[in-house]
């Protein structure tokens, strides 16, 4: 979104298994709806091999072009869980055990007559100085240094982490978007929607072809942080398109 | 895949729909899959907007570190699309009609009785010397320059694409995988595999957990370009899995 009020976000998606196509990734979509519904612009995601050095160059040229810069996967209990690492090598900074995060695994494998075993305390080694992010599914915490906050890849857990998050932030800019489905072909009013956008460079519209029942048709999505101009930009729309309903 | 005989690719997926959550993708997952079985080493993928700075930095970024930079999205007729002009300018190319693209279009538009729109005649501008991609579904093609494949964002028209690009890409390396489902949580058996990852650092060896009926679990998997070391491995890490039955 053009807007210099609105925070913007990038992600990275730490992964051999994405990446070798082995799993297919079930939180891009829901990180981007969230942030678009708290009005941070998320401008770019990245998916990276379970790598040190690529973690390490992804971080350090992300985390200064973002306000937010999420990651998600490798902070479990195994030797491809290099996250943690990696990130404080980014940073320059220990990597050491956090206690809160340890104490709060010891609560909670006391509570199962279990104790938190070498393997466990991995996952309580983070960056010095590291905040930690709640984890309502399965406790072990996730961690926020700089602007940078490493979530866990499993999704029902990401998805509790982020949402946790989220309400931590205070925007001050929402998005809105209006949408108008029709089964026109792209080609027929290409021409009239670019004029729509030169007269409007502060909607954002974009136009995504679709094939139904043998018919080309296209959803046109404008949107804008200013409601004002985008429903008088959408009745403009609307206008333009019924001269081709015939 | 840490084999230097094997070809590696990238990814750039362009579109701001993506990003602001409005459409799932389902074009990552297929790209990957297709690679891997080809024998072809994905290292990234990059979500970027529609945006001519962002696709030009990111492909003058890529192109140089990899053998294939696939494109998917911005190559229709609409003012979002914006892929081939920004291509030809990162390459320092002139963005030109490509007569055999348009002769393409028109002999099929002339089988439906329309002709060619100047809307539809964008879709032929490409930059100058690029060699045309075989679209199997409607026609238009994509199109390849140097190492770069700009291919269409709809996921039916980027399948049959790739599917014939592929086709013309000879490997020589194949990748092998075994993968071992377990119900045993990460943290027990991580001591474990991080030694035998330590002991076969010709395998890729990555831990994904899952929780079915309330009981955690994990698919382990081995990956590799030497069928022979990948048995072995897969071996010695059943055996070892074999004493957490209890």
């Amino acid at each position: 979104m053009q807007n210099s009020n609105s925070f913007s976000a990038k992600v990275i998606i730490i992964g051999n298994e994405i990446l070798s196509g082995r799993t297919k990734d079930k939180n891009i979509n829901f990180i981007a709806k969230s942030l678009y519904k708290h009005g941070i612009d998320l401008s770019e995601v990245r998916i990276i091999p379970d790598i040190e050095e690529d973690i390490i160059k992804t971080v350090l040229e992300l985390k200064n072009n973002c306000n937010f810069l999420f990651t998600t996967g490798g902070i479990g209990p195994t030797h491809d869980d290099i996250t943690a690492e990696s990130i404080s090598k980014a940073l320059n900074l220990p990597y050491e055990l956090n206690l809160e995060a340890l104490k709060i695994m010891e609560d909670f494998y006391k509570n199962k007559n279990e104790i938190v075993t070498n393997s466990r305390k991995k996952m309580a080694f983070m960056p010095k100085g590291s905040k930690l992010i709640f984890n309502p599914v399965t406790v072990v915490p996730g961690f926020n240094i700089d602007n940078i906050y490493a979530m866990a890849g499993i999704p029902a857990i990401m998805q509790g982490m982020l949402n946790g998050i989220l309400k931590e932030i205070k925007t001050s800019v929402k998005f809105y978007c209006k949408t108008l489905k029709i089964l026109i072909p792209e080609s027929r009013f290409a021409l009239d929607l670019q004029n729509l956008q030169q007269k409007y460079p502060q909607i954002i519209m974009g136009s995504y072809p679709f094939k139904k029942n043998n018919i080309w048709g296209a959803d046109l999505s404008l949107r804008s942080t200013n409601k004002v101009i985008l429903k008088k930009s959408f009745t403009e729309l609307k206008k333009m398109i019924e001269k081709y309903d015939n």
